[in-house]
């Protein structure tokens, strides 16, 4: 596979043209940003990890039956990837209240929510990613009523997946947010990537933060925290 | 009918038992708010007129098969209602764009939606009344699923009454706010008030905004616009 012309440059990663018209390269950047894009940073090593990160979830992901745009890593800080058309919805899976949701319905960050809940958030930056229901996504066109609901089903199989997969690590799956691509056949997959840039985890005993609320809320010891979950999952210290 | 105690006093309305158990007298205020209370004034004559609105509108609700609370109007700034356990949601349908809707999914003002889409916004004042979906609802305890698609359901359909009655009286109905209560007997009938204060109507032809809007962005001629929309749905037009 060779890597060809830029496609796209985000937040957080770069978006390459392979020779394979079905296949995107993608680099992970160390840029960090919050609070849509009003707080900008570095954290350093953040790519990296990050690419290794996501990597162990998707290849855990397809293995118990999560299809997903992974192909493969091709280095510490790149991976090779399907070409998906993104659907422009943030799906976020909450099991305990945080971050918007503890702000938004008044619940102290911590509560363990009765039930895991699923959340829509549009896509689009000069809007600030608002929330949006059912009736909103269908106005802006983006997916049909049964999409949404397939969408909803595929983010509480991931959560199935994911939460006692990391309570075997001592780590509690706070939140996490999900992008999803629909193939050229139009079947829609996991896209996208689940790292500390896109999830909360907090160790299941201390209750410390390891992800990126630490950048967020100025807590310090942001790689480390980054470090720290890869260690858990089983990736390998640091290259 | 007997006025007794004060019960509770809104932003809008004060609430009065009555020798009745099961009748609330209900007086309408010229106080008028906006932006969860941030902006706060007086609009002279509004308590009688959309004490006189209100009457009218769920008159005719009522006679249209839309069960809900009214019983009478006892004078120009009362009414007696029937007691009724609010639900803390707010149902907000949107034929237009406006408002919040406008900002939240970047739609120009005054764009007419493709269908009327129903919103439910959680009634707490220390929150903000924020948005909320299904899944926040069901969290909150407020109401079951199935009490939910009815609400949207009853929402609606008074949409379904209120826009072609408008629309003969020159009126566009942009958007509204529903509240609902549930009855001694659990059922789930319409409630509050329907006003000026409550939605946007716009004159179908030069579009003037004949709500509160002109209120919350310093139009002028606030109660004029009231006074209009009085006269429009065939109330006198001063007492």
């Amino acid at each position: 596979m060779e890597k060809q012309e830029q496609l796209y440059e985000g937040k957080a990663k770069r978006v390459y043209r392979t020779s394979n018209p079905d296949v995107y390269w993608i680099e992970y950047k160390d840029d960090a940003t919050a609070f849509n894009g009003e707080k900008k940073g570095t954290i350093t090593g953040k790519g990296e990890l990050n690419n290794r990160i996501s990597s162990i979830f998707f290849t855990m992901l397809k293995e118990k039956g999560i299809e997903n745009h992974f192909v493969e890593q091709l280095s510490n800080h790149e991976q090779l990837v399907r070409v998906v058309e993104i659907i422009p919805l943030e799906v976020v899976v909450r099991n305990v209240a945080a971050g918007s949701l503890a702000k938004r319905l008044g619940f102290e960050e911590g509560t363990v929510l009765a039930h895991p809940i699923v959340e829509f958030y549009y896509k689009d930056d000069a809007l600030g990613d608002p929330l949006v229901n059912d009736a909103h996504i269908k106005l802006l066109g983006i997916a049909s009523e049964e999409d949404v609901r397939y969408l909803e089903e595929l983010g509480l199989k991931v959560n199935e997946v994911l939460r006692p997969y990391l309570a075997e690590r001592k780590v509690m799956l706070i939140d996490f947010k999900l992008e999803f691509g629909r193939t050229r056949d139009g079947k829609i997959i996991l896209a996208d990537e689940i790292s500390p840039d896109t999830c909360r985890f907090w160790d299941a005993e201390t209750k410390e933060k390891l992800d990126k609320d630490r950048f967020r809320r100025d807590l310090g010891n942001v790689e480390e925290a980054y470090q720290e979950m890869l260690r858990r999952i089983g990736g390998k210290e640091h290259v």
